[in-house]
């Protein structure tokens, strides 16, 4: 058994992979990224999270750097609902955001000799973000593999994503299967909005609302 | 003719692809790193080489995270002359180190609309940097596309290292072909030490003497 790192947003997808990777791997740890995101209030509930599993939990300050501003997942003056009409991309992307987080998330982990780590993205149900693609984590894979050879050829180098072919509704059922994965899901936030409850109606909202009803569940994370 | 952005470290060899990009693109911007390393004086270095081509110029903090501080170039403790014994890498290693480089890169050139980047990396006379070769750059390269498809689906994305095969003598000789490559030369920083003078026995001391003596050509960077 590995140990691994899990890269924790907070939200609802890598709740339920600290779940998983709890249940997989010998020790887990947690890396989250404050990279000015709106929804700052996911990192309270990522520290939650991490707390659940009892694992270490690293939060840092990181760029994401945008010469142009051009998400609304950064800038507030830009409308997270809509979509860019040039590219035909929600304008929440970040150009390459998870490449970033997943590039010193390998770094972090490789330095402490973790040859592994687990993520949630998702290409069923997904935002239309191309990074969250298997491809391209297959391509960051080896990429990674290559750039850190040497440290890591005895084991390899895997990025896993356990949630990659799951519709929100499955993860949502795969939550309640997993030791602590509702718990998790309980502490989790979504909301691209980051306000003092889910707005309901960014993209975000919308997908998690969906998973929930499709799976005949009620998302324990809001309380009445 | 495209535009570019130029990873510009300061040093003997990114102040040479500043020259050469300024050479062969429409416009060049200039981007450098600030992530703790001992040299911040290749930072003044980049500065005034940006100033030397008249490009913007932007420099941010980013962390470079090192879970275990098991590299020379950030962690003053370690010798950065050593070899690692396990791994067979010089001490002076920040694993992947590139990768967060360019990943980093990326998003702000493509948030800018440029879809290449020129960077220094040289897999010959190399520090044996597993992240400076051509198949893991080739590697980053495709995932970067893959992660950003949407928006450099009609330009594509490449990541040009126009000094990948070239010994240090050789680069050395392209910077006196190059307009104004040499004053570039004479504004760049090499030494990991950062002290007032380089230090002139760590490896990159080492390889920048190596390569003005086979070159035939006095540093230029170093007045008496």
């Amino acid at each position: 058994m590995r140990n691994t790192l899990v890269v924790l947003s907070g939200g609802q997808d890598s709740a339920t992979c600290a779940a998983w990777a709890k249940l997989n791997f010998k020790e887990v740890e947690f890396l989250t990224f404050n990279y000015g995101q709106r929804h700052v209030k996911e990192i309270e509930c990522a520290k939650k999270i991490a707390n659940l599993f009892d694992g270490k939990h690293t939060i840092i300050d990181i760029p994401v750097l945008m010469g142009g501003e051009t998400s609304g997942l950064t800038n507030k003056d830009i409308d997270v609902n809509q979509v860019d009409e040039k590219s035909g991309l929600p304008k929440s992307f970040v150009p390459g955001r998870n490449l970033i987080f997943l590039t010193q998330a390998a770094s972090f982990a490789i330095s402490k000799g973790i040859s592994c780590l687990v993520t949630g993205v998702c290409q069923t149900d997904f935002s239309g973000y191309p990074d969250c693609r298997y491809e391209t984590i297959q391509a960051l894979e080896k990429a990674i593999y290559l750039g850190n050879e040497n440290l890591v050829r005895d084991e390899g180098f895997k990025i896993y994503t356990p949630l990659m072919y799951l519709t929100k509704s499955q993860t949502v059922k795969a939550a309640r299967k997993l030791p602590f994965g509702w718990d998790a899901l309980s502490l989790s936030w979504t909301c691209y909005e980051g306000g003092e409850k889910p707005c309901g109606v960014c993209p975000a909202c919308e997908l998690r609302i969906k998973g929930f009803k499709e799976a005949g569940e009620i998302d324990p994370a809001i309380s009445i």
